[in-house]
């Protein structure tokens, strides 16, 4: 293993993350895994810690998978689900975040549908900041289960070759991904519509292609991505029948993969649009895996950035 | 006392009991009861135990009930109030509820407009499922409480008359109770105006009658239902202050009752619709009563389906 | 120290409170201020107490604050946000809280958009009630947590001239300031527009000028208002701009301060309209101290309350 080095305060970007420091993170919730396989899920780890969720975007599963590793972790849970209309205006939420910072949590965990509002808030308060979601920015922690979840039915990430396939433009998971995956030495290929292909994607180092068949193709991992009905203000693909026809994972369409291909969705799926019941609940799916060992990866971001090196002397 | 056989999986519906799991429920409730009676109001019971409360209604009563019970056992209580709006569509639901199972709680407290939505779910997911009302059909806890508050004034079910008075249709409370009422021997009456009465709740064998001075008659116990004025959408009758002439509880239309009878009323009260001030705040009542036993006897379900026999071996 | 008499049931109004009693909230919140400098933010103090918020009204700060408060003692915070318009009826709002009396919190902490909303609930419940702010009457543990943030400061509250510049008229602030700062031996000036200045305000003993420099003039604590842009229906003022030019709080015009004065607002701040920036993160201001201390006297107010003497015995 990698020899990590320090983590900085805040886990905004998987950028803020060296190799070392990945390694530390899935082994970290590797040893955390058993503890929601217990009777009594519960460890004394974070007593008397406060930890604050602060969500201006609906989420039930991102946020009940935060609030039940921290009380699985024995720390206080403070959660606020705030309209992000009321707040939107630089300066009063800044000032609503540093408030909460003086009242001296170890963390907050953010959730904002402007991409960037993590780091402006992580650079004006002491108290660590995760990422738990910013527009189409990026997506951390969901970034860190998947590698987590490949990790773990494969053995290991370096060499495979992992297809995401959907909105590559949208999509925050996928520039998380893909920065993960990479550092990780994972080969990435994406396809979707041209429409939702994001000018120089090569550029990232990704092959691009643009058909679902051609995406999977001796592919170790197949990630399909959830197009957004809600934020899909502009028509950037026909409907999602023709979506369906064209870009979904169908049984027939999974037959170029590896045999032992596994299959990835950060949900909420959006079943006949995107996947298709057979394979969302077939043999190759490892989607509610994602989802429990989403418990475990957050148990261990939740456990490293309260107790950073500084606190731990 | 008749030997419990082990209880199922889920309480959708009271028919998911027999009579003696009943007795065991009541009787686990009476020694739960003097915990919140305690300065330190709290037993280590559940600790570690994550329990989900998903509510599709909003509901103040009914998830403080299960909150504070959940708390009360030291279990970690995570709550979500979700609009049905966003998730109605089948698969959806059953995606979200299936996602936080595979985060492992031990529980999950629902509450939906449609009935038939816990049954639904308690058949995808790995954990139990408690009905905590579900539209018209059942409220199992509420008539358990019902039950146990009953008791405790009485000494016994069996052989007691039970009036119902109300929207006989609608309410999803008058099922829970007849079943569970029938089981434990006790006598049912129900009364309310007929556009507000099932075809053939005869033959649920139970007394039928149109007035609420017939209805009195005789009776130990007197259960009024709450006007669901939220749902009328229908004019099912003319007006409230119709309503009240003909079927309000008042003192004087409970003469006829036994001397020592008592009043239930599920909540939220219409006061001045279907009961009166003077009846529901009068020596009869056992309203709060029953709002003080909703917490023991839901402590008793958290933690006889926590702890089911599958577990304890 | 004067010697305290006993507390009453309740926090509703500032007067409900002696000197004696101030300072036991004062020396008590000091004795807890250092838990959250821990790294372990958590005393078993109220371990099994059941705690209740409920905020008819939006609240981040407030909510955050007593919820940490009492997650800090290792109570047990169970917190409800309601719409006032579903609740707003007397005596459904009552029954409300009967019903949540009726399962054995010790406490109930209550914002309300309506004046006079806690005292009336308080009544009719056993446990206390804990007034969070109702309409512009009153907001004690705000003015609690001013009079703290000015007694570390300065060392003590008698003597000082402390000067409020704002909407003095609808303000739940202005009126438990006075009434603390006057029983505690404070100066009390208030400066406003005087459409803002409610008739007959000097019969409370306080001097009344109309601009800002001359409200500042040797002041030794400044506490601007916020101006309620969401209540202010009527225009009671030409311009937010207007305001500021004339009223506002700059470095220019705190200029006829004390040389060591401090600068408080109660939150949420309107930057640009009743306060620069540059006096708001500026030396002079104790703003965010006002907020880390508001945990400290929130904590001191649940555990005095919760332990009354009565309990004690």
């Amino acid at each position: 293993m990698t020899e990590a080095t320090p983590l900085s305060k805040d886990l905004v970007s998987i950028l803020d993350l060296d190799r070392g420091q990945v390694e530390l993170i899935l082994d970290t919730a590797e040893s955390f895994a058993e503890v929601s396989e217990r009777t009594i899920k519960k460890v004394p780890t974070l007593r008397g810690r406060t930890l604050v969720g602060l969500f201006f975007e609906p989420s039930t599963r991102t946020s009940a998978s935060f609030e039940i590793a921290a009380k699985r972790l024995s720390a206080d849970w403070v959660s606020f689900s705030l309209a992000s209309s009321s707040l939107t205006k630089g300066e009063s939420l800044i000032d609503t975040v540093r408030n909460l910072d003086a009242m001296a949590p170890d963390m907050v965990v953010v959730r904002h549908a402007d991409p960037g509002v993590p780091r402006m808030l992580a650079l004006r308060v002491a108290c660590s900041v995760i990422n738990a979601g910013d527009g189409a920015h990026e997506h951390p922690s969901q970034a860190l289960l998947d590698a987590f979840t490949i990790r773990k039915a494969k053995g290991h990430l370096e060499g495979l070759l992992v297809a995401m396939i959907g909105d590559i433009e949208l999509s925050r998971v996928v520039r998380s991904n893909i920065h993960l995956l990479q550092m990780m030495g994972a080969r990435v290929r994406v396809a979707g519509p041209r429409s939702m292909m994001p000018l120089g994607i090569e550029e990232m180092g990704v092959e691009v292609v643009y058909s679902t068949a051609e995406a999977v193709r001796d592919a170790d991992v197949v990630m399909m991505l959830r197009i957004q009905l809600e934020r899909e203000s502009r028509a950037r693909f026909p409907s999602l029948r023709e979506y369906f026809d064209v870009f979904a994972l169908t049984p027939e369409r999974l037959e170029g993969a590896k045999d032992d291909v596994i299959i990835l969705h950060p949900g909420p799926m959006n079943r006949g649009v995107e996947i298709s019941s057979e394979v969302a609940d077939g043999p190759y799916s490892v989607i509610l895996d994602q989802v429990s060992n989403g418990v475990a990866v957050r148990m261990a971001l939740l456990y490293l950035w309260t107790l950073r090196p500084e606190d731990a002397s």
